[in-house]
């Protein structure tokens, strides 16, 4: 494991430009701002990660790149191989979807499906990068992958001018992580004070805004990672499981998000499905349930501003049926 | 009917500003933006023209605003007068669903349910304005409407910095029709050329982008309406008849569209159902069928740019069951 520094960040977003969205920001009230991640390519933040690991890399290996993924993370290393010409294998269990099996097909990704779990997929995944010399793409627990997540926070602070707090949803941490290294950077560029002492430790930094973590009750990785004092497996489950179902908290995140500026919040479950269908019904923004878990923190109370404050929740995924936005 | 010129449509958008969103684009490929006024307040860009008339109205009556729709413009007059916190009866014909009637009421709206066509809520409203004083608000045959819808356009040029084209879908006209001026006050600002010889004349002016005008081909209002040297009435029908179910452009409407710079193109049902499923699939956008129109006319064909041309499609309205976005 190496580790990642708010200098990454900035150098992520130059490599990665022109292959990702600048995705929208949206002033809903004053001072309150959606930052409209799940508008991203394949529908999530997850790309920049992969296209700044790829693009990392020098040239790739004629075996292309592989990953373990049935879902956003799969979706976005098939999207950026595909758009860098190169082979992408995905691993997934033998449970995953048709639906989403199809999705990564019609990416040109070569699936194969194996194991009972997705620890199984991703074992078998890590064993095929060895065989063939293929570019193994983590979902959260590379440097390039955490500094690309980031370049959202880099883009938010720049779209809205500042914000005081960024609301974000933690599964293996590696937005999170990015986020509170890219708000940080943004408050270096603007000369804020020193977002960090030495540009090659791997600390946060103690510029840049208040991040505040959340997590549905059911998947607590950060939570429990803060008060174990290292990651630590947790059971998932509930709604948004599909996208935040890490057990284990990611090393890099927990370097990141057990630093200065960083805040855990849980949601509930409910909280969630209230706010994925207010996001709907209010503001017409089609989100996977993952991706209204940090406006489920602002809409339930369990994180209330300063009046003043200036806020930023981030609305990272819409990868949902979008028959379910006003029922589940 | 008074007239409409490019120079209403900056004295609109600094009337409404803070009121209304101002809507993100996203440029989705080269040279290629989306403007999301889907995301606005209530769903459509409907908000826009119904807060201009009302606050150029100095103080409001206080029998409120009144106005017939049980659609999108119904939802913005509604929307408007509670923000401005004036009362407001809005008449829909008897047959207008539970759910549309709910929707206004949860607005703060009083409703009447009058008449089995929609010309006989339009017939009831005007008379109850006439006996209460209440201030009508027309969906598109008042020149502060029709300045308001365009304040979209001089947000997109801003936005996008420029363009050559712009795709928009036409129901009534006057949000095609507020476009043009507001590119054209857009084309001024920037000293792009003289966008109108006359500020005070009701002309589209020659500066700006071409403005290319969408509709179904089972309501061709503006198509007829150029035909015939007038607007005329069409047979209303198809897919996106809730949103675009104008039976006769307006008058306002024809006088600037009729002028230089705009193309009038149509598109099947089949195109736009496709165009609205790309919408979601590709860009997690869920519009109505209205709403993806303009997109179906880029994307079936109908309308081809020129290599390097760069291109705005205004996706207008999101009022649509999301359950329907995979489906129909």
């Amino acid at each position: 494991m190496t580790t990642v520094n708010h200098e990454h960040v900035p150098a992520a977003a130059r490599r990665i430009a022109g292959h990702v969205l600048r995705t929208p920001v949206i002033e809903v009230s004053p001072g309150l701002w959606l930052k409209l991640e799940l508008l991203q390519h394949t529908g999530s933040f997850k790309v920049r990660g992969a296209f700044n690991r790829m693009l990392s890399a020098g040239e790739l290996p004629g075996s292309g790149v592989i990953a373990a993924s049935g879902g956003n993370h799969g979706l976005a290393v098939a999207f950026a191989a595909r758009a860098l010409g190169v082979r992408a294998e995905i691993f997934v269990p033998e449970v995953t979807s048709p639906v989403k099996v199809a999705g990564l097909r019609a990416l040109g990704a070569h699936i194969t499906q194996t194991g009972a779990f997705y620890s199984d997929a991703a074992d078998a995944a890590a064993k095929r990068a060895v065989e063939t010399g293929a570019l193994a793409v983590h979902a959260y627990e590379q440097a390039e992958v955490v500094a690309g997540q980031g370049t959202t926070g880099l883009e938010l602070v720049e779209q809205t001018g500042g914000v005081d707090t960024v609301l974000v949803a933690v599964g293996g941490g590696g937005f999170a992580a990015g986020i509170t290294l890219g708000t940080a950077a943004a408050a270096a560029a603007a000369g804020a004070g020193p977002a960090d002492a030495a540009g090659s430790s791997a600390g946060s930094g103690a510029g840049g805004p208040r991040i505040v973590c959340v997590e549905p009750e059911r998947i607590p990785t950060l939570h429990a990672a803060l008060r174990a004092g290292e990651p630590v497996q947790v059971e998932v489950g509930g709604v948004a499981a599909d996208a935040l179902g890490a057990s284990k908290l990611g090393g890099l995140a927990f370097e990141v998000l057990s630093g200065p500026r960083v805040e855990s919040v849980l949601v509930t479950d409910e909280a969630i499905v209230s706010a994925r269908r207010t996001l709907w019904e209010r503001h017409r923004v089609a989100a996977e349930h993952a991706g209204a878990a940090a406006y489920a923190a602002l809409l339930s109370g369990v994180y209330r501003p300063a009046p003043g404050e200036r806020v930023a929740v981030v609305v990272c995924g819409s990868n949902t049926d979008p028959a379910t936005l006003t029922t589940a």
